[in-house]
C-alpha cells in the first residue's frame, strides 16, 4: 500500500503550529467582540447559485464544485456527453460548491435573514475557504479567512473602529512594525477626472494597483496601450509620486481637486475618519494616506484599507475597505452600505514567526506530567493528577511501567515544563519531587505547595 | 432574481446560536486540553484513496466528491461516457472528497508523522465533517465533531481518563441527569462464544446494537433468521436482561464465563477500569455496566462507551472505545492501539437546548452601548468608548444620529446589558447616565465608577 498523501496545497496543522494559530485567532477574535462585533459562522458548501458570477470569470474557474450525490450521469443527456465539454456538463453534474471568501456567504446571510437582524449589524467570521489556485509559496489551496463587517450604516465612526481594530489587534499580537495604509475610492475617482480617464477607470485603478509591483514605467506603458494621452500620465505621476505627510498631501489634493466634485467628498471622508481617530484619542502612528493604493477591481467605494508588515516578505496581511451596496448581488432592492476588513491568518502566521513574535507560552500541552517508579506509585499518582486537574492546572500521567528517564525524555519531546517524580518514599511522606525541565532543578514539595507554585506562574503568564 | 437559499442538510450559525456552540465547544476543548491532550487540524479535502473503503459501502456513497479542477473531462475515455455509470465516472473526474469523520485523518496523519510524533499520542480535534445522508430532524449534511484519542498505549488509564473527560465536560455544561454506558468488546466476545455465534460474531453485535430501538422479539427474529438456535436465544437473552448493580453483573458473568477465556479477560479489563477510576478519586455515578452495548460494526477490540442525556428525545451524545490498530487501514505494519471518545456538538446543543442549561451570559454581544443625543455628545462618548475597551469592556456605540428610544431599542435587540446615555449636561459634569436595561435603572457615574463597576461584574461570571 502506497503511503498517503495530502491533496495538492492543502496542509495538516499539528500541535505545535496549532497553538500558534489558536493564539493569532483567539487575538482577533477577541478584539472583534471588543468591538461589539459578534460571531457568524456559514455552510463549508453553498449553492453554485449563490457563488457563480461574483468573483469574475476567473473567480468562477477557482471554485471547488462537488459532485451531485447518487447517480450523477441518469439525467444528463448523452448528446451533451458527446461534446465532452467539461464546463457544459459541470451545471448539469454539480449543484453546489465549497466557500470561495466570507463576503458572499454573507451577503446570503443578510438577504435570507434580513428581518430578525437588528441594523447596523455588526458580524466577525473565522473560517476556512477554499480556491483551486496553482499551490505555491505562502498560497494554499485552503486557508483561513477573519473578516469583520459593519453593514447598514455609513456613519464614518465605522471606517475610523476598523483602524482602531488593525491597531488593536496588532499589538495584542506583538507586532510593531507594520503600515496601516489608507486611500479613498473618491480620491482615485478624482484622479481619473483629472487624467480624462472617462469610462476607462477600472483599467486606471487595476494599473494603478500594480504601480507596487511592476514600477513606474510597466504602469505608463500600460496605461499608453489602453489610450490614455502621454501628457495625462505625466498629471497622474505628479499626483502618485507626491511626498510629504498627510496634512501635506490633503493640501496638496485639496488644490488639485478644485473642479473635481468626487475627489473633493473623498478627501473630505478620509480627512473626518482621521478627525475621528483623533477624538478616540489615538494617534496617526503606522498610518500611511497612500494616493497609489486602489485594491484592485473590488467593489470598494469609499474608503479603503491595506496592511503590510515592515521588514519581512511578505505581501498585505489584511485588507479592506467600505462597499455601497453588500447585498445587491442577491437582487436586494434595499441599499445596505457597509465596511469591512479580512486578516489573512497564514500570511501573519508567517509574518510573526520570521519575526519569532510568537510567545514561548503559547505552546499547548500539560503543565505537570507525573512519572513514577513503581505500580504502587503510579496508583498514588492518580489522585495527586486528580488534585492538579481540580485546580485547572493541565496535567497528565505517563500510562505505561517504563523507566523514569524514558518518561523524561516524553516530558522534554512534549515541551512539559514540570515533572512530578513518585517512588515509595514520596508515597510514605506526601513530599513530591518536582523537576523543573529547564533547569534540571529538582525539590521536594507538598501538593498544596505544588499548587500554589503553578497557579501562581498560570496567573502571570 | 430568486432568493438565495442553503444546500439542503446545511445551516447558517447567527450571532446566538454561535454564543452557545462556542460555550460547547470551549468547554470541551478546555477540559481536553486539562487533561494533556494536544490539537489537531487536518484539511476538509481528503484524497479520495485516502477515504474510500475505510466507512464500508454505505459510507463510501455518503462520500461529498470534489470534481477534478479544470477540464476534467478531457481524458475520459468516450467509451466509457457512453456507459453513463456515474460510479464508473466517478474515478476519472474526482479526486478528493470532504472529510467524513475525524479518525480516518487523523490516522492519515500519524502515518505521515510518525517520526516527529512522541508516543503515547494524546490528539484532540474539533472539526466539521460532511456526509452526504438523507437530511432528517437533527441529522445534517454538515455537523461537527469533538475527538480525542491516545493512541500508542494500551495501558487502562486511558479509559479511566476518558470516562473522567466525559464527566468534567458535563459538569462544566451543567448536565446533570446522564448515563455513560460502558461495556467491552472482550465480554461480547464472550457472549458470542455462550450462544456458538462462531463465525457469526459481526451479525449478533449488529443485531444486539438494535436492541434498544427495536426491541427483544425483532432482535430474536433477525437471529433466528441468520442461522441462530433457538436455545442459543434462551442464552443469550438471560444474559442481556440480567438486572443488578455493576457488582452483581461482573459476579453473574464470571460465573458464566467459566469458559470463556476472551470473556474473562474483558471482564477483568473492566473491571480494572473502574478500580482506577476509584483510585482517581471519582465515583461510579452516572456510570452503567450495559452488557448489551455493542456500537454497531466498528472497528473497536476493547472497552466501548456511549453516553446518554436522561429525559430527552435525543441519541447518544458522545461515544468511543478502544481499537488494536489505528494505522492498519494505510498498511502500517507497526501497531498502534488507542482509544478515544468523540463528542456530538449537535446533540449536545439540542439537549441543552431542551433542558435550558445554557447560561444567560452565553450571549456574545457588547456589555455598553454608548448613544448620544448630539454630534457633541457622540464625539465626547468616543473617549469613553476608547476608556471602556482599554479596560477589555466589549463596548460599542450607536454610529448615526437617531432619537435615543432608537438607541435603546437597539441595545434591547442585541441583548447588551447597559447603556450610557450622554447629552450635554454629561459632557460638561463627567457624570454619565448609565443604564441597566433589564430592570430600566439609571444612575449617574464617573467612568472610572461604571469601570469597576463593570469589571467586578465580570469577573463574577
Amino acid at each position: 500500500m502506497e503511503k498517503p498523501t495530502l491533496p495538492k496545497g492543502t496542509r495538516d496543522f499539528g500541535p505545535i503550529v496549532m497553538a500558534k494559530r489558536q493564539f493569532i485567532l483567539n487575538t482577533i477574535r477577541g478584539v472583534f467582540q471588543l468591538f461589539g462585533f459578534q460571531p457568524l459562522e456559514t455552510p463549508a458548501m453553498e449553492s453554485l447559485s449563490t457563488l457563480t458570477g461574483k468573483y469574475g470569470e476567473e473567480g468562477d474557474q477557482l471554485l471547488f464544485k462537488i459532485l451531485n450525490s447518487g447517480d450523477f450521469l441518469k439525467d444528463v443527456e448523452q448528446q451533451s456527453l458527446n461534446t465532452k465539454d467539461s464546463r457544459l456538463i459541470t451545471n448539469s453534474i454539480s449543484e453546489k460548491g465549497l466557500r470561495y471568501d466570507l463576503t458572499v456567504p454573507f451577503a446570503r446571510y443578510v438577504v435570507m435573514n434580513r428581518h430578525e437582524i437588528a441594523l447596523p449589524f455588526k458580524r466577525y467570521q473565522l473560517q476556512p475557504v477554499w480556491r483551486a489556485d496553482r499551490p505555491q509559496k505562502g498560497r494554499y489551496r485552503e486557508f483561513y479567512q477573519c473578516d469583520a463587517d459593519v453593514v447598514g450604516t455609513d456613519s464614518l465612526l465605522c471606517e475610523a473602529e476598523i483602524i482602531l481594530m488593525i491597531k488593536t489587534s496588532f499589538k495584542a499580537l506583538g507586532i510593531t512594525d507594520y503600515t496601516i495604509k489608507i486611500n479613498h475610492r473618491g480620491i482615485l475617482a478624482g484622479i481619473a477626472e483629472l487624467v480624462s480617464a472617462n469610462e476607462k477607470e477600472a483599467s486606471l485603478y487595476v494599473a494603478i494597483d500594480k504601480l507596487d509591483k511592476v514600477g513606474e514605467e510597466k504602469v505608463k506603458e500600460e496605461l499608453l496601450a489602453r489610450g490614455f494621452a502621454a501628457d495625462s500620465l505625466i498629471t497622474l505621476f505628479k499626483i502618485l509620486n507626491f511626498k510629504g505627510t498627510t496634512q501635506a498631501k490633503i493640501k496638496f489634493l485639496t488644490s488639485e481637486f478644485n473642479r473635481s466634485e468626487k475627489g473633493k467628498d473623498g478627501l473630505k471622508d478620509f480627512s473626518e475618519v482621521l478627525a475621528l481617530l483623533n477624538e478616540y484619542g489615538a494617534n496617526e502612528d503606522q498610518i500611511e494616506f497612500d494616493i497609489a493604493l486602489a485594491r484592485g477591481l473590488s467593489y470598494y467605494t469609499g474608503c479603503i484599507f491595506e496592511v503590510k508588515i515592515n521588514n519581512v516578505a511578505i505581501g498585505s496581511v489584511s485588507g479592506g475597505g467600505r462597499y455601497d451596496n453588500l447585498t445587491q448581488a442577491f437582487g436586494s432592492k434595499e441599499k445596505l452600505s457597509g465596511v469591512g476588513i479580512s486578516f489573512g491568518v497564514d500570511r501573519l502566521y508567517d509574518a510573526m514567526e520570521e519575526l519569532k513574535l510568537f510567545p514561548q507560552e503559547t505552546q499547548i500541552s500539560s503543565t505537570v506530567l507525573i512519572s513514577h517508579f513503581d505500580e504502587e506509585s503510579k496508583r498514588y499518582g492518580l489522585g495527586v493528577l486528580q488534585t492538579l486537574r481540580e485546580n485547572g492546572i493541565a496535567s497528565e500521567i505517563y500510562p505505561d511501567p517504563v523507566k523514569i528517564q524514558k518518561q523524561l525524555d516524553f516530558a522534554n519531546k512534549k515541551m512539559i515544563p514540570y515533572v512530578i517524580v513518585i517512588g515509595s518514599e514520596e508515597v510514605k511522606s506526601g513530599q513530591l519531587s518536582v523537576k523543573t525541565m529547564k533547569t534540571g532543578d529538582q525539590d521536594k514539595k507538598s501538593i498544596t505547595e505544588i499548587i500554589s507554585l503553578l497557579t501562581d506562574k498560570q496567573n502571570r503568564n
